[in-house]
């Protein structure tokens, strides 16, 4: 297991993607059913900077966003939990939002986007001040969401990675591949996320991301990494969670690891009596790199990336607030149901 | 599958019985535990209306009401969700109420009734202008709940369902046998529920009503069934759910119909993870209902009317708001638990 | 005072402009100081749709609206208070959403809109088929805040009048003029308002309205009515509010309505404990087409609809939910604080 | 002023009447304007038992209630403000309740009642063992409120004030006239109520309850209490507040009271930022109840009464919660806001 | 199975200990994840008394408190349930609280005590007058949390165990070892828990408090209770549950009970979907000593015993308020889920 | 007015006090008339340094807290609103607390102070490393909370201050006398605070705070201030507001600054409405501290700050969220109650 010492492995890691609010329906309630909503602030890179703020990590959020009561909200929300905010730029246009239906039994959750004609969508490239952003820093953390919501956002992702890599910033990639938000966009996500994955030295992704950005499908996890360290000289490791759905409530997930070196998976853990499933990939991309960072041995760290996932479907909203304690505790707990 | 073709088999069917507001204790409360109670409008008949409202039927409720800030509550909330509220008559009397605890894993829910005296058992058969209640309709749908009410109205249910079968409308009945109400009320069920069954041309009813109805009893649904064609000469199909209860959270359900060229069954569908459990009957029927004015074969109609039933018991309140895209979902699912 | 006649001067009324949803901070906090929200219906003509059917006539809301579960959450709300939704279009685009933080004593409310690229404001003037729209109406209403959303809205709101006028359906429209909406949207609101008061049988609008349309400034209403009179041949009618505000919580409201034949005023109502001030202009509006179309005489008819703007203040949400019978015991009111 | 000390001048007083539940509207919305609704416990006699009760006094309800969950948890509710609630007895029929919307500004607050057929309507005058229930008391209260409920209660509350008056208990009684709960029962509320004044040593009344019981009328108080107590030996003293109504929110509020000997009147109190209304006049009527067994005299003893009454309005619910020490601090506060 | 007849067997039970509040986090929430709180009152002896008042029993309970809001608060609604609370006495000191983030999943609970310095671990040994409080009792029951507390609480807990003796009541005590409390505290608990054993008739224990108490382990339930009875003279049966758990959602539950002349054991009991899991040993604490009272065999006892803890999974709060039908319903109920 | 230029004017201040977090009755209720609290942070110098990160200063909060879910919660909350955390040290002891039941009314505000006790209480002098958290400051803010919470906390203060003044920041010290604190913890005041006022630049204190620490009364604010001029050599400016309470709803408040040069003094303010009135000095406090290190003129830097004050009493919560524009505007309004 990942030796938890306070105050020790303390990365600085910079995340940049849309911060976005989530507005859903309370209870199970269907959107609207009722008139009441509850807001959540999220955003696949805002989700992995609040999971390592609370490992213990200096995590910066990067981003774009109006100059408005929504989005200073937002901020402050990250805030709270630690993570830095001060190289967010603002600029024209709105917040984005979406709407979450939560799902039940056999009704699944339902998500509705409205984040088009974002501050961030909106942004130049030349936004971000990146080399106020990366000082000092550790890692870079993004994810194909990013050049999935806008040209400028393609323009914005691949500018960051190379900042950060000619800074001597490792980077880090998640897929995150989202057809419907491609679909709005238009355009050939294939060039675009290839170009994004020559610059990461880890990549989340399945078989069907690699499938996706290098043209040639795999039929297992490790094989498609092989192609992808094949194409991607920098790439040294790609990870993924793999879900297994029983219905809305009731889940399997188990994690995989790959490195030119070798391959790891962890047993499969039930989540069931789920809370809130928001944010479970982004719980499980905050753990690995908190086990990079921690010099944690191959297996321990896929164990505590998976634990981290599974715990942040026992947490309402889009963060895992999960501490490295909690994530200690649930790995090793033989029967406990009450901390007293 | 029933093909769900938007704007075509679109059926006027016309829904008589009592409407009635349900107040619920929140989330897993005893009844008063907390001061704070959550209302619903529900009643079996109001609810199978709501619920092809929301398949994409012109759905009428037809029922007596008191002329007060409840009953107009209750008939917003049933045009909010497309039924068309314009035959309600209005007459002296109570607003029928009835209490509820919601039950959790062994606790089961309770259900205080609150519905003596109200506008609707105090009304003449009279009431309602069932020429222009009925005007262009396909169907009526009526239960066995209105006859237990009171003796006006078991009077108005036959009275309605003989206007229908004169005006060339078919009717359809469900059995809803509640043994409390017949006891309250007083008198024999039996030749009351008999002259009901015998106007249906559709009727939703298990073994024991039948019994119940016929004075015979029979093993099987479909023996029952035989019972039932030869007592009744309109009546051409008799469905039913059928429910095994593991806990309040987690069922198992399964659909019947039987018509006198033979006889269909689902699957056993496991409903875990219970949102609310009121109305699933009502949703069945709707779900028959809608799969017979679709023309759909005997088998894709019941499936549809039990995955129906399911999805109801994933939503909050008395009325199934699935739409024939949810139910379709819901079928053909393998492994989503987020629609996004 | 308006006799209040149950069935009598039943109008049929059509309201065509933008439906939006707002969310607010609930009770008296900021815009997300804590997590929850709370849903309204809104926009400016829906007010009055709801307003009107609650005074018993026969309201439809005319729009276009994205087919969502956002939209068909706002359309079934406008159902609940009675207003006909069938005429609404769908088409491409956002929900329009407006953010409300309401005020406190000194701390003024702030409205933050999030209604650009709204499915209302993309829609071709062509979206929807008046000749279905208006079929046996008796008015037309619109405002200005639908040609200050687009282009496409001016367009949209001269096409509606025009057709309403050739289908001789009387029309009034509501000045609205919202100079933020129209710096957002760019070009010169004085010929296009000018155009729709040239269609207009009533206009609500105060001098600074006229000023502005006719380019012409006058000291008084009666002055600017004037003014109007003489430059829009078809206009009869000019009326509006006046409001002192002395903190957001209390307010001094009184009407002013001029006809080519004279002025009428009416006393300064105190609105004091202001629950919700949102939605009063509107309540305002229908006020007085409730007592045109009922013939009352012009005192009657100003003194309810203020009567009606100031009830508004003490309903939360958009919309005007009293009654003619509401409205007329305020009128009347000696002194009653419990109706029992 | 009273001098509150403590574990003196503690009287037991019974208490009779209907417990009722609430449910009203939370905040300031209309009746289902949103699904949720708020519960209280009430009803005129019960409110003064748990005033007594926090005034330091050892108060029982006495009441006949279903045996289901809205009385037993009504119950729990009285037991839990200190009432001792062990005589009251159960019968057929329902749980007495009302709906209230609560006003605002010039909207005022409506009340629905849905007490027909209660248990305690229908309960036999019999219902009660009075020689139990009157063991050791000092005082009876009773309402005009019982009789207007069925002739039942007519009976009961003439039944209990002689068993009271056999025993040496003094007897107080609420004219508290309801026309719409007589028009309901019909009847003649005049020889009914005559014969309840007769039993009375203390009778809550204005002038106008005077001329209904007594067929003559007066110009003051002072005059009508002087015919009251030509015709009724037993009476001592005739008390009640009076109030002006500013709107929903603010009121003033002034006390009478009339003795053979004399009359004494308070200061009118402003009553502004009115949270609940409902009960003030219970809470009057318990102050007064306990100046009297406290050996106040005249003028301190309606001084608390009226204070008291006031206080009642700040705060939620049917329940006047104030300690005899808030109303001390009530009466001699000059400016504090916060104690601390 | 116990046979519950209304009236009989009614014990008075004096329960003596340290009444708390909890505050916890609504929903699946972490602590102070949003701004909401929930309150209940809690504390192990409590919880037994409440329990013992809904089954039907005089229960009192015992403690000190401060003389403040919170405190007046809690024994409000101890009364509520039915327990008296005459006996409270008031001293210096705090409220004892304690924070409570439910667990959810493989979340585990979170307790943060926050007792410290209450005026129940202050209050002198002589604090409460005994012979006052447990005139009539037929059994005290204190906890092992009491002399776990403070030294003071030690001193009380066995004052109360002598008196009780000396009085003739039958003691009953619960283990309830509290590591963290003792290490808090300070002392060894051995000595002080062997000489609080050694006064009880009836010791709700584990093996593991037996060792601790007796210094001598065993392996079994049964064996460990003769070491009990071997060493403690006045011991009549030692009893516990025995859980396992899967999830915070989801245990299993079973009873045993050792006498000196024999044991019983209950099946397992499948407890899933959890809603407040606090409070179940005292559940099983309250349902066997109603067992005990009403005479029931060894085994209905402990049937009823164990299933009246499963109900309390199934409650909100710390208390169990299934009453005795609700207890048998449970071990009879063969696939109901609705009790209508 | 003070000239609002973004960037400009920035100043470091560090707050030095107890965090604490408030528990209050929701609405309008007494505390726990119904279970639900809601929490909010607050302590005098926290407030003050909210009020401050809001008008755009680097705010830091020192002080000492137990390392629990509580404080961290607090903590969070403070991050949120900009304010920097991390020179707060953690210690034993526990999360001081206070409950507050808020006024209506003519019922005042109750509150209960749990803060005996804490961390903060508890913590020696030296707890915090004074090099640090004052590292680049311009000023220290203290108050007379510090010193009456235990002997630590005056010995933390001074030393504070004196290290403040070593390292050439000025110091500010809010008299903030709580009678009932220095009751609880024992000793004379007068010398405590007397050491504390010598060492600070400005003072917030009334006459009645001069006359406690100089041992001379004045009656005025002018005459007080001269007597600690001539006292305290390092004061320069003594400022308060007055404060004349109507209702707990309705206050009229102005404010009083005085140098050694001379005095000003703003026009009394109508504060009608009222949300939350606790932090009103405090949001003084911060908003003189602005105007200071802004530079604005005696005057314009008092109507500022009193205007923040006022503004406070519209917030729910301890903090005052208001920014700089939204004194601007409140100060240059005339008449606008919706900003849009």
């Amino acid at each position: 297991m990942i030796p938890v010492t306070e105050g020790k492995h303390v990365a600085r890691i910079v995340c940049f993607g849309e911060i976005l609010i989530r507005l859903s329906a309370p209870g199970r309630e269907l959107m609207l059913q009722t008139p009441r909503l509850e807001s959540h602030v999220g955003g696949a890179e805002a989700n992995v900077a609040v999971s390592l703020a609370r490992l213990g990590h200096e995590a910066r959020a990067v981003s774009v966003l109006p100059d408005n009561a929504l989005a200073h909200g937002a901020l402050g929300e990250l805030r709270r939990w630690g993570v830095d905010t001060r190289h967010v730029a603002f600029g024209a246009g709105r917040m984005g939002l979406y709407f979450l239906t939560p799902g039940a039994g056999q009704r699944p959750a339902d998500v509705l986007y409205d984040r088009a004609h974002s501050a961030f969508a909106l942004a130049a490239p030349e936004a971000i001040d990146w080399g106020a952003a990366l000082a000092g820093a550790d890692w870079l953390h993004v994810s194909g969401v990013t050049p999935a919501v806008s040209v400028n956002g393609a323009g914005a992702a691949l500018r960051a990675m190379k900042a950060a890599r000619a800074a001597g910033v490792k980077v880090s990639c998640d897929a995150n591949f989202r057809a419907r938000l491609w679909a709005a966009r238009g355009g050939d996500p294939k060039p675009v996320l290839d170009a994004l994955f020559a610059e990461a030295d880890l990549a989340f992704a399945e078989a069907r991301d690699i499938a996706l950005v290098a043209g040639e499908r795999a039929e297992s996890s490790e094989a498609a990494a092989q192609i992808a360290f094949a194409r991607y000289p920098h790439l040294q490791r790609i990870a993924h969670t793999e879900r297994k759905v029983i219905s809305a409530d009731h889940h399997e997930l188990s994690g995989v690891s790959v490195t030119r070196a070798g391959a790891a998976r962890t047993r499969a853990h039930a989540v069931a009596g789920i809370v809130d499933r928001i944010g479970g990939g982004d719980a499980f991309a905050a753990g690995l790199l908190h086990g990079l960072v921690s010099g944690a041995d191959e297996q321990a760290m896929l164990d505590f990336a998976v634990a981290a996932a599974c715990l942040k479907h026992y947490i309402p909203g889009d963060f895992n607030l999960a501490t490295a304690d909690d994530v200690a505790f649930y790995l090793s707990n033989s029967g406990s149901d009450v901390r007293r």
